[in-house]
């Protein structure tokens, strides 16, 4: 590097573990990169678009260590379709100009090649021009030397044609966070994980990771059907057939010894018959797997740790058995659940408000350009959404005034007292009556699980949906019956098989605490903040009914 | 409260959510909580010990808000045995003494009960007598009123018992978390979790949510058997019945043509099969699913998504076979997994060391009082082993030539290069030979997944395992084949059937990138920073072959 043209400052740190630098900590910069010029750095990234130009003359090696005033990116010994380069690239000069094109030499031999080179790392590219914002200058990136070249298969990638519609991508999941949309729907979701987690922090959660595979049927039969889980084994290997074979061992041993054969042949057959019978004592215990579910929901098991350590947290995977055509549920959903003791329904519908304005307010600051970008291709509303839970209102209704509330509304009077909401009245009481997210509670105790809280009416329960504009209930909260008879009633009314529920009828026999909490569905949250209409675009690997193919 | 005795400060926040005051905020105070003096607060929680004392007269009802200098937690209007109770303390007056008796007035009627009592927020309780170091100064709380009480059946109540061993506490998942060890043991696994977390965010890190049902077996055909998943049907439909109904009702379509009966009976009859049959479809896309597995591993498809976000990271359950019997491995474990794009086996090593000290320096930070008590109770090394990961060296040595320093060490003759590290192996690399973490890299490709990148000499993989005092392996890494021909070839050596790899695949065929990274067990590394011995005590919900009660 010249004297006389020494950066500004030192370069942009090095994205640890892969010895490059990221694209966001070039155009990221409140400058846009200017105070790097003249630096030298290694980046890595994927070719988003490229444009190919020819010279009039070989271009000529760079000046020793001294950055010339060239005009683009320039890629030497190396020809188009390629998809992926590690380049090194330094900075030019600080330049106006209007059009790219105005600024290429007379196209001959042999060629230039202008890229646009994106890393995940931000919506922004590495490219020759920096957007208008910058009054109109822009920095140049030269190419100094290709490290590495992945090449694609131009007709067979997915990825060639521009603007694939989400639709078609959901083939290519494995490919898809390589477009610009649904890297940034991936860096959202990273923000509201991030997000999330702050908030249990701020509020003393403790994280407990709830186990996903269980016996015990968190809905109470409310869910039509679970997901179960056994063990494969082995070569097929089966219970019956080894069975079958200890019979015939056995056989053999008292043959051996009617026959009065030496004592060495016994003996090995004796330790023989020992091994099948154990091999048959762990088929048959991989067996009794078979009656063991995915699990739907965390929050009895966490109520058990937060009947302990007070307030607790579990972030992991959900399933549930749903329609292949739900725009909003999948058979496995990330769900972020809370429980905390001593509390009381109010307490988690204070709760639930909380950590949706936080969340909220949190992506909001830590993801502008990403939001920006959804709002430009995918929905120019994304922004006013998430101020509308930040900073705006929540209504609280009970359910039995939801539904007085929606046969007033025209177009209603369908709805009676005891049906589920469905996702039109929903949409009903969120976008057309009150225009602000809506918390309904005291359902009919039919329509929640068996262990939410009787009411004194006996009618309804202490629990409570938060529905949001959109994409409807996001989270599903209550408060536990922490009455042992009331309990046991629930599971006996409800035809429940009380054998998987001892354990969690303990909690009521010793040192029984007044708990509640809430279920939150990230997936179909981030669609709120998105724009997106169909989770499975949300999602990184969506699973619904049939089989995944990866 | 009476002016004369206006408290020091403000009183402790309100734990959010419970309209409580946590002990921790009491307790935890570098005062030990003096500064709270004539504060009155809230507290919830579980009696840990309680003494039952008679008094001479009636306790005097508390003088109009001032707080009596008084000698223990008085409890009113309630009998022992109970478990939890939510009391009204206010401070008394720091006073010394030496013995909690000598301060207790002759045994009459009625009682006084001096509790113990716990909230999970940290592991000293609220109780009549502070700890020697308040320089045998005692702050006395007082209880004035009981808010709530939740009684326990003490012979059928498991922890009635005094110093429960673990073992035991393991048939008592939902209630162990209540034990002050296990407490202990939950709020590390929290500071772990946190610790892993601010690890990704300050390296850049963007969390993927990889997904737990797949069809692809990331190890290769390397793991014996996996867990498979089914749906449940309601009602046990199954396919052939509806098939079998289809068939009839077609046959009964084709009489109704025949006979030339009237258009509406045809069309209902045709309406019918309509129905049916899309029923068959949906219950064949439900048997689809007994294909899927429960992942055992999340670093493939993580890869896809490294190969266009960069630094990705991964927390969730992954799946095993294993035997009942190993204490450092269970069928359902928690995993962090990382996979870092542009990046070699030299690059992953070097996170997977720094990733290890930061959560260990986190630790010994966050969790001081849990890790004293822990050596108090547990093992008396426990801060001296994570000192060892925290600041001191690993030893790094490929897998050869630790073959060849086993070899020369002596009773370890047995071992010939190409077998895998047994437990005592590891154990004799790191407590006897280097007596610190030891990373052993480049394995024989047999011993490691398929994806491993094969070295130049044909024989060995660029894959590691980093191994620990007491627990042996707690993180395996690699860095991923990114030659298409070498890993069709692998799959093919292998046997495995390449249709489920063939997403994998595309990711070599289109802009391929050198890719490495890790998978770190949370749960086994509990185990290591608590000094249990088993990992089914280190896991809020242990998941091992046969089935849970839970």
């Amino acid at each position: 590097m010249t004297s006389e043209q020494a950066p500004v400052e030192s370069p942009p740190p090095l994205s640890k573990y892969s010895k490059r630098v990221t694209v966001d900590s070039i155009s990221g910069r409140p400058d846009g990169g200017a105070g790097l010029i003249g630096q030298r750095v290694v980046v890595g990234g994927w070719v988003k678009s490229s444009r190919e130009f020819k010279l009039a003359a070989p271009p000529q090696p760079p000046a020793a260590g001294g950055p010339k005033d060239i005009s683009c990116v320039e890629v030497l010994q190396t020809k188009l379709p390629f998809f992926r380069s590690i380049i090194k690239v330094f900075g030019g000069e600080q330049r106006t100009r209007d059009k790219i094109d105005s600024i290429i030499p007379k196209p001959p031999q042999p060629s230039i090649s202008i890229l646009q080179i994106g890393d995940g790392s931000c919506v922004s590219s590495l490219q020759p021009s920096l957007p208008e914002r910058k009054e109109k200058h822009t920095i140049e990136l030269k190419a100094e030397k290709l490290l590495h070249l992945g090449t694609v298969d131009q007709d067979r990638y997915p990825l060639s044609k521009k603007r694939l519609p989400l639709e078609l991508l959901r083939d290519s999941a494995h490919f898809r966070p390589r477009t610009t949309t649904v890297a940034s729907v991936m860096r959202i979701r990273n923000g509201f994980t991030q997000a999330a987690f702050a908030f249990f922090d701020e509020n003393g959660f403790l994280h407990v990771q709830a186990p996903v595979t269980t016996v015990t049927d968190a809905s109470g039969g409310a869910t039509e059907s679970l997901l179960r889980v056994e063990a494969t084994l082995p070569d097929g290997v089966k219970a019956e057939t080894i069975r079958a074979s200890i019979k015939e061992k056995s056989k053999k041993i008292e043959e051996l010894k009617r026959s009065g054969s030496n004592k060495e042949a016994l003996a090995a057959a004796v330790q023989d018959l020992k091994k099948t019978t154990e091999l048959a004592e762990l088929v048959e215990g991989e067996q009794r797997r078979t009656r063991t579910y995915l699990s739907a929901s965390g929050r009895l098991h966490l109520e058990s740790h937060a009947s302990a350590l007070g307030n607790v947290c579990s972030f992991g995977p959900r399933f549930q058995a749903c329609s292949p055509e739900s725009r909003r549920v999948l058979a496995e959903m990330w769900m972020v659940e809370i429980e905390v003791a001593f509390s009381e329904l109010e307490d988690s519908m204070q709760c639930a408000m909380d950590f949706l304005k936080s969340i909220c307010r949190w992506i909001m600051k830590s993801s502008v350009e990403d939001l920006k970008f959804m709002e430009k291709r995918v929905d120019k509303h994304v922004v006013d959404r998430l101020q509308l839970i930040a900073e705006g209102p929540f209504e609280k209704i009970t359910y039995t005034e939801a539904i007085k509330v929606l046969k007033q509304a025209k177009n209603e009077r369908t709805i009676e007292w005891g049906a589920p909401l469905s996702e039109e009245h929903e949409a009903v009481l969120v976008e057309e009556i009150y225009k602000k997210p809506v918390i309904v509670y005291n359902h009919p105790k039919e329509l929640k699980p068996f262990n939410a809280r009787c009411n004194d009416d006996g009618e309804t329960c202490a629990a409570f949906d938060v529905i949001v504009p959109k994409v409807g209930t996001v989270i599903r909260g209550s408060q536990s019956e922490e009455r042992l008879n009331m309990l046991s009633g629930r599971i006996k009314e409800l035809g429940l098989e009380k054998k998987q529920y001892e354990w969690y009828l303990d909690l009521r026999r010793h040192g029984a605490v007044k708990c509640s909490g809430f279920s939150f569905a990230f997936d179909t949250f981030v669609l709120y903040a998105t724009g997106l209409n169909d989770v499975r675009d949300a999602t990184p690997f969506p699973r619904s009914i049939g089989q995944p193919n990866n």
